[in-house]
């Protein structure tokens, strides 16, 4: 019988996903606000508020301008972090 | 005094550009005409075609059909390739 494993199953997690959690975790090590995000990025508050709240389907463009307000590379912002037990 | 190293000026590349040099590499190591990633991405053929000329800005979600269709994660089809010498 196969050892039974602590990994919790896989989560299905979009791309909007994985951005906005990345997003508010940065802002949140920066301790920006959205509105600081926007203006480090030169985008508009309410654009942040809707990616990070998954509704926005953000165009290569300006996911670009966000890695370089964090700068961070922008494979960063795309990649899931690591889920805690 | 630092080690003078072997490493190329840094190249500006854009967001757009990484992706295309990416899908251009993953379609020749699979084979694949833009018309094959085309259809396993559910895209049309224009458009994939307009993503590898760098013309067209692309969002997010049609990024992720292109990285489903090739099988990798997200981040690789934006991460540079290593620049040889």
């Amino acid at each position: 019988m196969p050892t039974r494993t602590q990994i919790p199953a896989k989560r299905v997690t979009s791309a909007r996903e994985v951005l906005a959690l990345n997003m508010i975790r940065l802002r949140a090590e920066r301790g920006w606000s959205q509105e600081a995000l926007a203006f480090e990025a030169e985008l508009h508050r309410t654009f942040i508020a809707h990616v990070e709240r998954q509704v926005r389907n953000i165009s290569l463009d300006n996911v670009e301008r966000i890695a370089k307000a964090f700068q961070v590379p922008i494979a960063e912002l795309l990649t899931p972090e690591l889920l805690e037990a």
